[in-house]
Order: structure tokens, then C-alpha cells, then sequence
């Protein structure tokens, strides 16, 4: 079969991770290995919101050592948005706009790295196209440190999040084991809006019984405040002190974040402080017991600089599967990856529908966490464990901090008029 | 001269450091290298508590891999406390109490690892030692990641905190450039209850004028909400972005803490949720802008992980030093820090009395940063850049993360009654 001919774009979405420059490398690489089908490769500026805006730079015109080097830098070096499209009904002028910009630079690849709500947007270009009958090769590469995309065994971004921030625990952890006697408890904030695969990742931090973290809140199990205090203070008598991790979106039995619930009981309508904060003034407040807490919150899911060497070249190989897949043809899917041994840990990649990523969510199964729901069980272990393997070797500077990388974005000239439709 | 015998006793205090156990490492093996003069050597479990309750083990039955994985394992292996001895007069009982216990174990040498108030602990059991005519040498090695110790150079502690703390921000800093259209501002919060030396460090990590942090907030300089919003403003407007960072001790015009003004403003009686927080909401309140908020808190000071390698020398040394130093006849001084040579940076030692190290504080200097007060100067790189070098080599395990180590904590027999004094 003779490869489809014209340009390409590479697109990063949504909240960015320490490996999602390994993807774009992952893409990017595979296209220049393939100059004959694919002429250029362009880099949309802040992910779809470049395509809309016709906001594009030339990756070709990067020097080979900025794009082998996206794999030791964290964030999105393209640019990334969250930019939510509707339905095709709706939004149609702007998913014509992406087919417009499209035939306007004649690119037939597209290259969509991000979790379900790109996944979507991914599926319903794809669809316009095949409508329109433009030629257009659609593959998405999946991303997101919440790992709860459907149809792929774990998600890219995930092993790194995890790594570190289990890291993390256990050096704040031996934080609460020195300071017991003046700081007895810890409260730290993992992402997780929606499911509590990161908060359950901290659990590998606890080599032994008594080590952080103690206690685990995930979004999955309804919360109880007095369950919760019961349990801090079960912990406490037993070890003097008290390390716990929970996930940002905890809800209550009535569905209701608990975060949202500390809104309205103690801040009035002000912002939120965060539910970590919220736990801690309620542990202050019911127990008697001094508390603090961690948020790293942007900070977890860019460290590079302790990432894990397994994630990162699974978010590579994502990348450079996408790209074949899309030369031999396939259109609408998402690059997914499959387990396939344990002892050793071995991982290929296979495809699934963009709809069916669309539309899913995977949860923490229940069985990951023991009766209580508090801690994290061998199944877990098994689980999450190899994800987490190697270290990405970064470049330190001569100031002794990591050195990053950064695209010089030779503007692609524009074609069309501006987009007048609304944009966000 | 022929050397005091007797036995050792060595004691962590105040908060932990990524280094803190470099010291002790550093005060055991050259203990252990003097094993004529010094029969046993002792660890205080908790600190200077684990004297007064006589709970004491022995550093000399664990095995030297032990001692030496000290140098990478970070928070305080000892144990540590906030336990204040006030003056002389008012807590003689418990001063008492220490010279007691030294003398139930033949306790000669007092090694005590700490901050301002555990060099006014220190200094006040020499005194009295002297006074008893017990032959003591009492010997303080620095340690606070604060850097705010009078007559050192720097202080071990800072300048690991100070690598991983600008890297952390380099990495969110990352996140908001590539998010900028979505999540415009990010603060972070760094230590610091009464100077800017951490905070400040961040800046380091600025090597491009875009980059961040455009804006940095220090205890030294007083704070005022409307030029803090101006200055986000100006930064937002010129790069769409803003990236903040905030000692948590800033203070107004009139010296009032500003997390404790957020509290009596919009909190009630409930504890802080930080200052980094109220910023936000500040942001997000008076400029309408997104913004959220990092807090590293305790794991800032434990980042052993991505430490600095001259840190954690420089901790090991001062540690050495204080037990050659109390061989050789010194009692009553702590080591320092003497910057010997820039390009190429060297960095000797010294001594300095207790008492001018437990009276004094040293702030950052106001050249440090430029008139605005919002960013560092050449001075401040000259300053802080070489503390940051190397990175400390850490242990991973098997399952991918690092390997701490814990003492065996072999007791020592008590001799004496329970102390029945006030502890607390």
C-alpha cells in the first residue's frame, strides 16, 4: 500500500506530566525516520487552541538534540490547554475549523497526546473528516498521571507521578518519625480528582508496618469524617504519630466532594484551601493533636528529575506506535498498552477505539485496598510496582540544577483568515 | 596533652534536614576512630529529651554500613524535638538533670547538632559543667535550612533545601508555561518563619528573565497586598503568566505575620492553611486570575533524593570537626562554615562561641535582592550558587524507590530515677 502523503501535528492536552515530552519525542522521531510519506511535522501551540487558532511551528526546523532532549524535560514543551469541544452538533464551526486548518497546511496526520476529553475531540475530527472525505490519520497517545483511562492496562505519566510522590511520603514520612513528639501528624495531598490510583500509589512507600503513609483516602469509598478520626486516632496510640495521603476529590456518602463540603461549612464561598488542609484543621479540632500538611500539587506530576525510566519509555514507544500505526493505515485510535508478563514485567501496546476512551473511566478495583479501604493489598503491589522502575537520567547544569529544554517555534506562515468563532 | 576518656553522647534537634544525619555521620566514625580516648558513643533518642529521660542507645552496636548509609538518608535518625530550656535560673532542674545523666554514663563529650536554641542549650550545660567542675566538653554543630545562624558562612541543611526547592519550581514553573491560558498564576510556598534565605534560593533557578520565579516574597522585607497585586499584575500582563514564591513568615508593615492577618481576616479562630493559599485567593479575588498554590512543607527539608552533594560534605565535616575539635581541649564553641575561595568556591572551618550563636540571627542581605525586593541578585548567585553542586548519591532498591536507613537502637541501661520534673 502506498503511505498516505502530507504533513503531520503533534498536539499535547491537558493537565502536562513528567513524560509527556517522552511521547512527543516518541512522535516526533518516528515522523522524521519517515520523510518520504510525511514532509513536515508541526507543533500546535497550546495543544487544540493552536489548531483553531492556526497557531503552528515547524518541529523539523528543531535541532535534533532539542527533540532527543524533550526526554529528560517535564511539562508540555509544545504547549497544552484545557479546551473543551462539545458535541459535533454544537461546536460544529469548531471541529470544521480543525478540518479547515487541516486541508489548509495538507496535514493528514494527526497525533493527539491526552487523556479522555482529548480522546474525544480526537474521535469526533476523525469522524468529520471521514464525513467530508478528507484523508486524515487520526491516533491518539494516551496520557494522564490520574491513570484512569479505559482500555489500556496503565497510562502514561502515571509510574513517574507515583515514584515520586511515593518518595516524597517517605521522606516526609521520617520527617513525622523524628518530629513525633512535637508534630505527631501529616496530612498529604495527592491528584486525583476523581479516582485514587495516585493516593494508592504513595502506599508502596510502606516497606514495613509502621512506615508512612499509615492511612490512605481514595475518591472510590465514600468518606466518613468520624470513620476517618477513629482511624487517626487508632494509629496514633499505636505508633505515637499519624502519616496519612489523601486524594484531592474524597467525597462524602452523599457523593459530595469533601473538599466542596469545607467550602461551604467553614470558608463561606472563598476558594478552597484544599482537603488536606481541611483534614488537618479537623484533626487539630476533634483529636487535640497537632497537624500539618503537604501539597505538592503542580509539582508532582513534573518531577523529571526523579521520574521513573519504565514510564518514560512507555510514553516514547506510545508516541512512536501512533505514528506507525497511523503510516499502516489506522485511523480513530488510541495507542494502548498491554501487559504481557509479570516476573519479569513485560509491556507491548495494542489499539482501541477513540470512542471507547472517550466515554470511560477506569476506578481503583476495590480489591486494591484492604477491608478497611485504607490501605493498599499485594494485588496493588503487583499492580503498580513495575511501572515504577528506573530513573530517567537528567542533564544537571553547571549550577547544579537540571537543564530543560525549550523549542526556538519557527511560526508556520498562516493561510487563513481568524477563527471569529468563540473560543472557549 | 593526654585526652579526657570517657563516653560521648550525640543529639539531633529541631527540624529535620535532608543532611542532618551527615553530621552525625560525620561525629560517629571519628569518634570511632578515637576509641581510646572514647569508650562508647551514644544517641540521644528525641534529642536533648532522650537525655533528661536518660533513653539513650548505643551508636557503637550498629554496624558501620549503618553509620555510613547515614550520609544518605535524610530527616533526623537520632530522633529530634522542639524541647525549649529556658534560662538558667528558671529550668536549673532540668540543666541539672542533663549533668546528671552525663555523669551516671561518664558522658565527656556533649555533640549536639541543631539550630540558635540548641546552641543556647549547649552553651548553658557547659556553663554549668564548668561551674560543677565536670569535666565536659560540649561541642554544637550547625544545622537549619533556615541558613539564619550568626558567625557561619552558611549552615548545612540550605543548601540541599535550595536545590530541590528551585528544581521543584523549575518543573511547576514548566507547568504554567505550558497551562498559561488555563492556570495563569502558581504560588509556592516556601519555609522560612523569620528570613528569606530559601525562598530567595528559588531564584536560582531563574536563568532566563521568563522564567520562573518572576516574583519572590521574603520575611525581611515587609509586605504589602497592594504592590503584590500590582506585581502580579505587571508580570501577568507582560508574559500571561505569573509564578510567585512566598517565604511563609512574610510580615506587614507593622510586623504582623501575614498568614496570622488571613487568619483574624477570613478565618476566624480556625488554625492557617498558609500563606500560599491566602495569596491565592487574593489573586483570584481582587485580579480575577486563576491561580493555585504548591506547598511542599516538610518535604522540602527532606529531599534527599535530588540533594546537594557540597551540602552534604560540608555537613560531614563540621560533624568530624566538633570531635576533633573537643579532643584537642575546645568545649563551649560550634564549628562554622568559613567560605575559603570563590571560582573555584572552597569553604574551610571555624569556631565561634555558643553564646553569640544562640543570640543572633542572620538575615538575608538586603542587596541580595533587587530595590523592588522581588528578585536576586548577582550578589545572591555569587552567594548560594556553589552550596547547590553535585547531587548526593542515593540508594534505590528493587522495587524502584530509595532505601533509607533505621538504627537497631540497642538501649542503653538506665542508672538513675525517672526525671519527675516538668518536660514539657
Amino acid at each position: 500500500m502506498k503511505p498516505l502523503t502530507g504533513n503531520a501535528v503533534v498536539a499535547q492536552s491537558g493537565g502536562p506530566t513528567a513524560v509527556i515530552n517522552s511521547s512527543a519525542c516518541g512522535v516526533i522521531e518516528e515522523v522524521l525516520r519517515h520523510g518520504a510519506a510525511i514532509a513536515h511535522i508541526y507543533g500546535a501551540n497550546n495543544g487544540i487552541l493552536g489548531i483553531v487558532q492556526e497557531d503552528l511551528f515547524d518541529l523539523g526546523g528543531e535541532s535534533p538534540d532539542t527533540i532527543a532532549d524533550l526526554r529528560r524535560s517535564p511539562s508540555s514543551a509544545i504547549g497544552s490547554c484545557r479546551y473543551k469541544l462539545g458535541d459535533l452538533t454544537k461546536d460544529r464551526e469548531k471541529y470544521q475549523r480543525l478540518i479547515d486548518v487541516f486541508k489548509a497546511h495538507d496535514i493528514r496526520y494527526f497525533f493527539y497526546i491526552g487523556g479522555n476529553d482529548s480522546m474525544d475531540t480526537a474521535d469526533k475530527v476523525n469522524r468529520l473528516a471521514r464525513e467530508q472525505n478528507y484523508d486524515l490519520r487520526v491516533m491518539g497517545v494516551p496520557k494522564t498521571i490520574d491513570n484512569d483511562l479505559a482500555a489500556t492496562d496503565h497510562c502514561p505519566g502515571y509510574g513517574s507521578v507515583a515514584k515520586y510522590l511515593a518518595t516524597a511520603v517517605m521522606e516526609a514520612g521520617r520527617d513525622t518519625e523524628a518530629m513525633y513528639t512535637f508534630d505527631p501528624v501529616t496530612v498529604t495531598e495527592a491528584m486525583g480528582r476523581n479516582t485514587g490510583w495516585i493516593a494508592a500509589a504513595t502506599g508502596l512507600a510502606r516497606r514495613r508496618e509502621d512506615e508512612a503513609p499509615h492511612l490512605i483516602y481514595v475518591p472510590e469509598i465514600p468518606f466518613s469524617a468520624e470513620r476517618f478520626l477513629a482511624d487517626v486516632r487508632e494509629v496514633h496510640r499505636r505508633l505515637g504519630r499519624a502519616f496519612v495521603v489523601v486524594a484531592e476529590g474524597i467525597k462524602n456518602e452523599k457523593g459530595q466532594y469533601v473538599a466542596a463540603q469545607a467550602e461551604v461549612d467553614s470558608f463561606g464561598h472563598r476558594q478552597l484551601g484544599g482537603v488536606a488542609d481541611y483534614l488537618r484543621q479537623l484533626i487539630t479540632r476533634e483529636i487535640g493533636l497537632k497537624s500539618r500538611y503537604n501539597k505538592l500539587d503542580t509539582c508532582q506530576r513534573n518531577a523529571i528529575h526523579f521520574a521513573s525510566k519504565t514510564d518514560s519509555d512507555e510514553a516514547y514507544r506510545c508516541g512512536q506506535e501512533a505514528v506507525r500505526q497511523a503510516l499502516s493505515g489506522t485511523s480513530g485510535k488510541m495507542v494502548t498498552l498491554v501487559r504481557e508478563g509479570e516476573k519479569p514485567y513485560r509491556c507491548g501496546t495494542g489499539l482501541a477505539d477513540l470512542a471507547e476512551v472517550a466515554n470511560g473511566v477506569k476506578y481503583l478495583p476495590r480489591e486494591f485496598l484492604d477491608v478497611a479501604g485504607t490501605r493498599i493489598t499485594e494485588a496493588m503491589r503487583a499492580y503498580a510496582g513495575p511501572l515504577l522502575l528506573g530513573e530517567v537520567p537528567i542533564r544537571v547544569g553547571s549550577d547544579g540544577l537540571p537543564e530543560f529544554v525549550r523549542f526556538q517555534r519557527r511560526p508556520v506562515p498562516k493561510k487563513l483568515p481568524a477563527f471569529v468563532g468563540k473560543q472557549q
